[in-house]
């Protein structure tokens, strides 16, 4: 049978955008090949789509299909009733790798442009998928369309470029001669072939399952290897609905749609625990706890893991030309999706004797409490900070709250109100506590990661200090984010060396509509993979190059 | 104080070098920056100054010297009565730590620039290294000069030019702009900087200490990691020396030299073990054995882990156009440093029905008998075949010899004779052992490592069986290299599809002057990374973008 979406045709419809792509990541300057204008989407139909999918099966056709599983319910308050099917992997693993070697041998522009295919098709879905990222993550609408399609959507559109430019590094084929003075030279051909790595396991996570899982779903995908993509079970649906949609493509490209398989899981199952030591699996892709990324990279030795883990993230306060600015910046920062980012800060350093800016000196107790006040003006209107906020996905930042208020003093009181739309859903605004240095085991709070809208204010002696304490937060802790406030060239070169010794990435003085907890797919790295928050970094080229191998077979000419 | 070679200087002298380098990465075709003809080389003053070398301590000025150690014995004879300096690692690792910082500053252009010096300077003393490698490996003298000397070079080039295209991917600094209709737009400049990992640790290896060494050294020092190279205790002079020299370009170049260090150790001191599980430790390089690798692979979970570990070559014959051809090419690839390469084929796998040749139809039998037979022409004149065959390395080899005699019927037995030059030499020719496929208890035989100069000439019910048992050897025990003979495309298509599948490099038909154990820079893999017999191809994108992270700075424009 031949395929409806025949090479030409997929040349012609994405070839394009792949050379843009290509190019924009020598570039690094911005762009973007999806809209994130909440307006260019059809929200009803999303909804309507997103309703219609509710309270039933969610259909694969997998081999190996056994019981059905599924336990969502929206962080905003609905049962969302789907269930998933849950395989057998000794009879789905096997059909995977079945599929692969008709993949590998369509060669790297072929899944290129079939994988643009697949994310065609996702955007033409974004608002259908932003319900489904709202409803399972708890962002607001805005940001689960925007982070969780055309956000999440770049960054796959950047692992297929990336993983593409890799693979043709070099011809396919060489030639080779050797002169050999009055002797006929050597003469000898290649083919140089991406040979693929085997199957890989995508281990999804609950705030960001297409945002941190496009990237690793691309790159293997791109370079050769099926994905079995293991959704967190309380955030399965976007990743089911990216699954289904990349099925169909590829079934209508010619290629096994078993490339692409759902492991969905019953409820503390821990499936993750078992598929990552399988000797199939051959390439890991985790995001999510320090706990369990440590122990992939430790334990499942037959395969290449590619691990985001938490981290502290700092905020170095120090002098700032626009105050203003500054408070207004990080007040969003803190609030968006009430601090369930990997990227939120969490520890403010301030110096006990305060700070110079624009506006003169301000002292520590000036700095925490108009910090408090920009947080409170940005989230006055219970509507606009629902949306801001979104709900709390996991009860246990609640918990977590809690905890960290026992820590120090409260400068600004996490406050829980009923969202205007949902009245189920748990909605919390960030807390600040105000912590001191000097204080004895502070130590302890500050070198923890409290994930949820929790971040402290701390007095430190000094800006050396605070630079001796963000660099052993980066050593012992590692982080996603560091932002630094200065107007002082020595500072922002110390905070650049520090920064650059532990691998981290450093965002200065963000005053306007850039914020820290937010980064551009090509042209902005997410994480360094350096430290310890994590192996990988999103999307450099050992992200892609160590999917695959060079599989050479020389013939003499 | 100024340095004398200055960044102009340096640029003038390399720069084109670079360019060539970077371009033969992306044709792969043949290219060499080093002559690898011996006649280009002064053999005698090389003799003179390894002399001079011999008997005395081996200064490199490095801090934290405690004792002086050194137990080299020239598998021809003499011993070298060399001391090195055994370094105290509290002293040496925070001295190479300290040196980080301002070779990582300097970029990747002058870090590429300074390593060709190196190179250059290496090139400049390769007849005293062909000496040096020649008395400690056992190769013959024009082995161990073209591949301990231009060869190795060329692979140390090769990773020096991918490391540099690997960090200029993009450009040091950016600019992003993104328009927001009626508002301003927002602007962000970024600084992009590959920032090392820290300390890389070089296990050195007995039999190719700077062909196998050289490109992790290069790989790590291009990307900014100073480097601690912990030779082979029976093969230090090559590399002390290769230390020797990089710490006298570094230091006139205006770097610390302490960037890259000796790590000398007592003869069965094992000092990688505990090396390699420092936390400073960040990336390892290791050449030997499958247990030590897979060892560093479990164990040193803190450093990125690059080894080439033992696997098990195999030949497959099925057809050949040129059958003499055939015969003289494989009995040069046996007969090579007495086998002792990782790329020897130690697996002939002949169906017991014989093959089809351009000479009509060779039975098993006579495929054996003539191999043998074309071994022993070669082999003929001692004094050729002492050239040829170099010393054995390590005395395990001589009973590793022993034991396969017993493993089934010699058909060409392992000749010990004198050398003509040095009558104290440890000289072997290769040992052929006929096995059959079918009997009991061979797999235990045929899927170890024999290493050195032994081969079996396997009996198997057909080419079918033959590509059954190469890809289960494959997959259970890895190889370097695989050759296949055949005429027919079936036959040939089956044998590349096996060796992709498994991730192996194939070499075909070869029956000239191009042998399955050597590979050529630029243009050749060496290994793939994705099979038992290691994790690491030489080299490949992977070799050198896992060993930097890039540190990204935003500020707002």
């Amino acid at each position: 049978m031949t395929p409806s979406l025949t090479r030409s045709l997929l040349t012609e419809r994405h070839r394009p955008t792949l050379e843009r792509a290509t190019s924009a990541l020598r570039e690094r300057g911005h762009w973007s090949a999806y809209s994130d204008n909440p307006r260019d989407y059809a929200r009803e139909e999303g909804a309507a789509a997103f309703d219609s999918l509710t309270g039933r099966r969610f259909e694969l056709d997998q081999p190996g299909t056994g019981d059905w599983v599924g336990a969502e319910v929206s962080p905003y308050g609905p049962t969302l009733g789907i269930s998933y099917p849950r395989p057998d992997p000794e009879v789905l693993l096997p059909a995977m790798r079945a599929a692969l070697p008709a993949w590998r041998d369509a060669g790297p522009e072929v899944r290129a442009l079939v994988c643009v295919e697949i994310l065609t098709r996702l955007a033409a879905r974004t608002a259908e998928l932003a319900h489904a990222v709202m409803h399972t993550t708890g962002q607001g609408y805005a940001m689960a369309l925007q982070a969780g399609g055309p956000n999440a959507l770049d960054r796959g559109l950047e692992a297929v470029a990336s993983a593409l430019v890799e693979q043709t590094r070099h011809p396919a084929a060489t030639e080779w001669t050797r002169p050999r003075g009055r002797h006929e030279p050597l003469r000898v051909t290649s083919t140089l072939t991406p040979a693929p790595r085997g199957v890989a396991l995508l281990v999804g996570c609950r705030t960001f399952p297409t945002w941190n899982g496009y990237p690793g779903l691309f790159a293997s995908l791109a370079t050769g290897n099926p994905v079995l993509v293991k959704p967190h079970p309380r955030a399965v649906l976007p990743l089911a609905l990216t699954v289904a949609t990349a099925r169909e493509a590829l079934a209508e490209a010619g290629f096994d749609p078993q490339l692409v398989a759902l492991a969905a899981e019953g409820d503390g199952e821990h499936s993750a625990r078992t598929l990552a030591l399988r000797e199939d699996v051959r390439i890991i892709d985790f995001t999510g706890s320090a706990a369990f990324g440590d122990w992939l990279e430790e334990n499942a030795g037959q395969a290449r893991v590619y691990t985001e883990k938490s981290g502290v993230n700092t905020v170095l306060l120090d002098s700032t030309g626009d105050y203003r600015g500054l408070l207004a910046n990080l007040a969003f920062s803190l609030s968006l999706y009430s601090g369930q980012m990997c990227t939120t800060p969490q520890n403010l350093l301030i110096p006990r004797d305060g700070i110079e800016t624009d506006e003169g000196p301000k002292g520590f107790d000036e700095v925490v409490s108009d910090l408090a006040g920009a947080v409170d003006g940005l989230l006055g209107d219970d509507r606009r900070a629902a949306g801001l906020l979104g709900a709390v996905a996991d009860p246990g930042v609640l918990s977590r709250i809690a905890a960290a208020e026992e820590t120090g003093e409260v400068a600004l009181t996490s406050r829980e109100f009923a969202h205007p739309e949902f009245p189920e859903g748990r909605v919390r605004t960030p807390l600040l506590v105000r912590l001191d240095a000097r204080q004895p085991g502070v130590e302890r709070t500050l070198l923890a990661e409290w994930f949820g809208p929790v971040s402290f204010a701390v007095a430190v002696d000094s800006t050396a200090e605070a630079l001796a304490l963000l660099r052993r937060t980066l050593r012992e802790r590692g982080a996603l984010t560091v932002l630094g406030h200065t107007t002082s060239e020595e500072v922002e070169n110390e905070l650049v060396a520090v920064c650059l010794d532990e691998r981290a990435q450093l965002s200065l003085n963000l005053t306007g509509g850039v914020y820290v907890n937010q980064t551009a797919a090509f042209a902005d790295y997410h994480g360094s993979g350096g430290n310890p928050a994590g192996n990988a970094a999103l999307v450099d080229g050992a992200f892609v190059a160590t999917r695959f191998h060079w599989a050479q077979v020389r013939r003499p000419a």
